[in-house]
Order: C-alpha cells, then structure tokens, then sequence
C-alpha cells in the first residue's frame, strides 16, 4: 500500500508554488510530486531552483503527455479549468481542478460530461473547507435532521479583505476577461460551496453587486444575495473585499433547532425539546403577554451546545490532495467530487445575471443569456477575448 | 410650571390599558390623564372598576368635544389611526398616535398633509425605541460621520416570537382587512423605524415575504429584504414571528468604521484611524499575501469601543409622553414627530408590494397600485370592508 501517486502541478503562482512546497516537504504521504509546467520563464527557473529534482515543462500538454505523471492539479486561471480537465482526462490523467470548477456553467458542464464518460478517472475539485472539522460538522448536523427542515440560512462573509495593491498583482486578475469576476469567483467560491453543500441548493436568486465599489477594479468587490429555497424558507449572503474589519457569521434555522457560527470557529447549536411548531401551540395564552415584555424564558423549552473548532489552514488542502490519490489509489469516497464544482459557478452566475439585470433569477436560468451578457462585458472591457 | 398636560387615552386594550396604569401612577409628571374611551361595554367596566376617577366615553369624537381633554393617544388598530388623529386635530387636540402611523402610505399622508396645516398643535408618533440611549448613540455616531458614508447595513431581528394563541387573541390581528399585514405592521414598526432613522431611507427594495409560514395566519410571519441606497451601498433586513431563539444583530458598516449591536444591548463600535480607502492604498505589497493566510493582523488601524446599554422596557413609553407634554407646553423638540410615521409604513408598503409582486420597488412606488393589491388580499379574506 505504499504506492504514490505521481503528480504534476500546472501553474506556479502563488497557490502552485505553495503545493509544490508541502507535496516536496511529503505532507501528503500518498503523492509523489514530479512535474510541474508553467509557460512563463521566469517562474520556470525558480522551480528549477526551488525544486531541481523535478521535471519542469513549459506546455501542459507535453506534461500530460510524458507518460511522467498519471495526475494533474491545475492551478491557473478559472476561465481554463474546464478545457485542462477535459485534455488531462482525455489523455488518462486523473484530474483535481481548483476552485472554482470554471467561471460559466456551460464551459463547467461540458467538463463534467466529459468527466462522466471516464469513470474510471478521477475527478475531484480543490473545496478544501469541505475538510475544515466545523463545516463536516454543520453538514452532519443539518443532513441527519436534527434542526429539522431549513426555514432560513444567513450568511455574512466580508473578511476576504484585499487592498488595491493585491488587484494590481496580475494584468488577468479582477478583470471580466481574465477572471470572470470578482469576490464572487475569487475568494466565496468557498462560501458559496459550503452554503449549498450544507443547506442545500436555492430555487431563485435575487442580488445586488457593487462593481468597483471601494477597489479599482471592472468587478464586484461586494455582493448581497437573497436566495428562495422554496415553501417559504429563504436565505441571505453578502461578501465583499473591502471591509478591513470583516464580519463571518453564518445562521441557519430549522424547526427543531438552530446553529449560529462565529468567525468559521465557534458554533452555538440550539436544539429545540420538541419542535418549534409543537412547542408553539403548546405556550399558554397566558405567556404571551410576558413574552411581548421580554419576560418570557424559552430555556425550558431548547438546550445549547457550544463547539470550538481549530481554524486550520493550510492542512485543508493537503487533506483534499490525500483523498484524491485514495480515490485513485483504493477508490476511497472523494470529500468534493469534480462534478459538484458547478454548485457555486452556478450559484455565482445567478448572482450576477441578477445584478446586471435587476430581476430574480431561477437556478436554471438560460446560460447562453449568462454568457452573452459576461461576454458583452469582456467586449467593453477589451483586454481579452471573449468566450465560447 | 407646574400645569399638566389633560390627555384621553382612545382604546383600553393592552397598550392603552398599560398606558393608564402608569400614567395614573405618576409615572409622566407633566400629564394627568383625565378620560379613557373604548366602544366595548366590558372594557369600560373594567376601566370604571380599574380607574374611577377616570370620565369614561364610548365614542370617540365625544370625548374630543367634551372639553375635558386637550390632547390624545391613539391606542386603536393600525388602520384607524391616521383618521381618529386628523379628528383629534380638526377639534384643536393635540395628537400622539401609536405605531404604525396608519397601514398604507395615502391615509399617513392625508394625515401628515393635514397635521402640517396645524402648525401650533403637537402631532407626535410613538416610537419609543428612539428614547433608547443605544439607538441615540447609534444615530448620534452615524449622524456625526464618525464611521463614514454607509457601505451597507443588515439587520437580522428575529426576537418578536409570537405563538399562534397570540394571534388567535382577536379577530383584527394578522389579517389584510383588520390589521393590513402580520410581523411588518405590528411589531417590526419599531426597527422599520430605527434602521431609517439611523441609516437613512432607501433608493429601493427587493423582498420575499412569507406568508402564514409558521403560523396559520393570513399575513407575513417572517421577511426578507435588500435595500439598496444607491452608489452601491445596500442594507438587509430579516425579521420574523416564529423562531423560537431570535437573532437580534444590527451591522452598520461604513468608510470609516463599524458598528455591530448584539441583543439591542451591546454596541462594539470600530473606527478605523484613516479612512478604509486611505488605508487600502496604503498597505504594502508584501502584506498581501499575509493577508490570504489570515496572517494579517489589522489592530494597527483601527480601535475598538465597546458600549452596553440596559434594556429600559417601559420606561421608553413614558419618555415619549413628557416629550409630547413637554412639546405642548413649552415647545421642547419632538424627538419623534408624528410625520416621520410614513417613513416606515413606506418601506413596509414597498416590502409588501415587491414580495407580491417579485420585483424590486422603488421607494416611490404606486400608493394606489399599492391599495389596489391590499384591497384584493382584503376582498379574498372576506372579513373586512376595503379600504378607499
């Protein structure tokens, strides 16, 4: 059982350098790093610096083609997940694409179409809070029932803080052409994620974006979304970029319960004795006057539990790495299976179809009306070109 | 200065009848309440029994020319106040009138139209939440651009748990005809309120309202909405009737600061020491990377306050009685006029009409397209006659 998988990383940024320095320290005990490839030579010497004992390609294609390595991780641009996991799949090569899975549904679908054709490929996505202790705990909770059905979900999400100088790092960065986008497919893919993975997926989005509110850039920097999950039940989140003190504070409320998360640590679950509509043709007419004073005492009727989790960084990642090669190595369960990567981009379309438009929008809204829009802004913009 | 203000309570239900019973304790030196009238024949008994030195009166306007009052309040349903308050004034009587100012905005404005052209009598509203010293050091705070111009605002305030036997109490309640809608009319008012008086009134709305949700009532138990203030600045609201543990969290974020209220009670107040864009352009490089791994420690720019406040229930009610007293006899400041009373049966109005309607609202929406649809809901109820 000590075989390891090999693997070759696309991309030497700040996230392919990264990995490239946990996977050479052996962090990930069943991945053998072998190749990396970046087409730009400057980053190509420092790998060769950095890391001499690794085969360095300045063309993905050739590295898939080498017969070097049997996976890949591909981190570069969004905008050319999809195609890099279909050329990696196509040739034999499990696949691991970061997040998010691409920047429009109809280039992510494509991908997972592809994908379905391989099943014995795999084909997993980089959700690596999916791992972080907290949120497997919240979707434990919520999946096994015991808040009980999902009457609202609210989310405020505003530490992703990033200064102008951040935007200014890299010409694609923050543009229509080159990122699709801004907070929405750069720093919540996370949070749009785990959202959906624990409460579910919303029928109907409406939301506001603010585009270059407080940072120079084309694309949004804050966000606020409303989502209807149906019969009633609804849910908020609002993110942005520009908020040096930034808020994370995550509610959901079911029938028999609530949970109330605090800076992605702390989570306060409330478990009702019964649930909120026994309980609320139970309460005596005669406590409903002290319950408009605020004299009336639920305690009787719900317990608290309190649950601190460690944030930790970093060890996410290299936790999605490992149980991508288990899945290649003994077909162990994948935590985020490439094909659940069209959640969020799917969820971040709908946001911004909204917002350009001004009107609600249901999940499954017309995607060649998204791309013809996104495609319009990446026309104005005119630094790149526009997409398929 | 020693004179008392002679006022009549309209309605002896649980609000007027609270009303007497601190009144007649000397709670508010500056008023002596002489006369209470209420149609039912029961509840003048028990205001004979309860108050005998009280003049009692079944009809309302008879109390008005009985030259025993010069000043009223008005503690009837929400839909007879605009017109019992214009009767008030008409007769020279100075008028407090409770929350809500009336149900739509026409009748509130008829009423404002008419007050203004009684310039010497007091036309006051309650919202005693404004006598709150958390919410005047909030205005205060906001008012003053401590924090600076607003980014964005959300309210989630699910405190206002009602059971189902509360609305069985009376007919009226939680119906279109009888109440003219559920949690936004009766006890959202007060934070409909607030969230304008503090931060300022809305462009527009987007809302998703639901309707008998939780409870088995015609009208909205629980919504949701986002505002938007324009220049990309937004706020949310969610309130509801039915969570057992309510939320109440108040953010307010601007260039300058933040603000965060927990349970109404505890302000933390963050001011940033330069402006979020002079900070923004001024952090280097090399902290941004930092600032991805949650490495970036930001005390260095901001100070944090934090204010608690005791909750005074009660006590508020009685501040804005000597306020209005004090209006009539020496002309000291309202802190609540009477014509700020459309500001949030406007933004109640514009939730109602975008959750019927599933569009975006602008804030000077159709007042009659507005009745038309409250007439219709009123006609399907069949309870109560439409309301012109």
């Amino acid at each position: 059982m000590s075989r390891k998988v090999r693997l070759g990383i696309v991309g030497f940024g700040n996230q392919g350098s990264n990995y490239a320095k946990f996977l050479t320290e052996g962090k990930v005990p069943n991945i053998e790093l072998v190749a990396i490839t970046d087409t730009d030579p400057g980053r190509r010497e420092l790998i060769a610096e950095r890391h001499p004992d690794l085969a360095v390609f300045d063309d993905y294609v050739t590295m898939l083609e080498s017969g070097q390595v049997e996976a890949v991780v591909t981190t570069v641009p969004h905008y050319l997940h999809p195609q890099m996991g279909i050329q990696a799949l196509e040739r034999g090569i499990h696949v691991l694409i970061e997040k998010p899975a691409g920047v429009y549904t109809k280039q992510v679908r494509e991908l997972n179409e592809f994908a379905a054709s391989k099943p014995d490929l795999t084909f997993a996505i980089m959700f690596n809070q999916r791992t972080n202790p907290l949120f497997r705990r919240l979707k434990e909770i919520v999946s096994s029932g015991e808040i009980g059905a999902i009457r609202r979900t609210n989310w405020i999400i505003t530490t992703w803080y990033r200064p102008q100088a951040y935007y200014n790092q890299s010409a694609w960065r923050a543009t229509w052409g080159g990122e699709g986008g801004g907070v929405l497919v750069n720093q919540a893919p996370h949070n749009l994620d785990l959202w959906q993975w624990i409460c579910g997926v919303p029928k109907s989005v409406f939301a506001k974006a603010a585009f270059g509110f407080r940072r120079d850039i084309a694309v949004e920097d804050e966000v606020t979304v409303v989502v209807d999950y149906g019969d009633g039940a609804t849910g908020t989140f609002t993110t942005a970029t520009h908020e040096l003190v930034g808020t994370d504070r995550f509610e959901i409320t079911g029938d028999k319960g609530k949970i109330v998360v605090t800076d992605s640590q702390t989570a306060v679950v409330t478990r009702y004795r019964r649930s909120e509509q026994e309980i609320n043709v139970s309460i005596p007419t005669e406590d409903i006057w002290k319950m408009t004073r605020d004299e009336f005492d639920p305690n009787e009727y719900y317990t608290h539990e309190t649950v601190e989790f460690d944030s930790a960084w970093g060890g996410q990642h290299a936790t999605v790495f490992e149980n991508f090669a288990a899945n290649i190595l003994d077909g162990s369960p994948l935590i985020a299976p490439g094909s659940d990567g069209i959640l969020g981009v799917r969820l971040a379309n709908a946001i911004h179809l909204s917002a350009w438009t001004g009107k609600e929008v249901p999940m499954d809204f017309d995607e060649d009306e998204f791309l013809g829009l996104l495609n319009k802004k990446i026309a104005e913009e005119g630094k790149f070109p526009q997409r398929a």
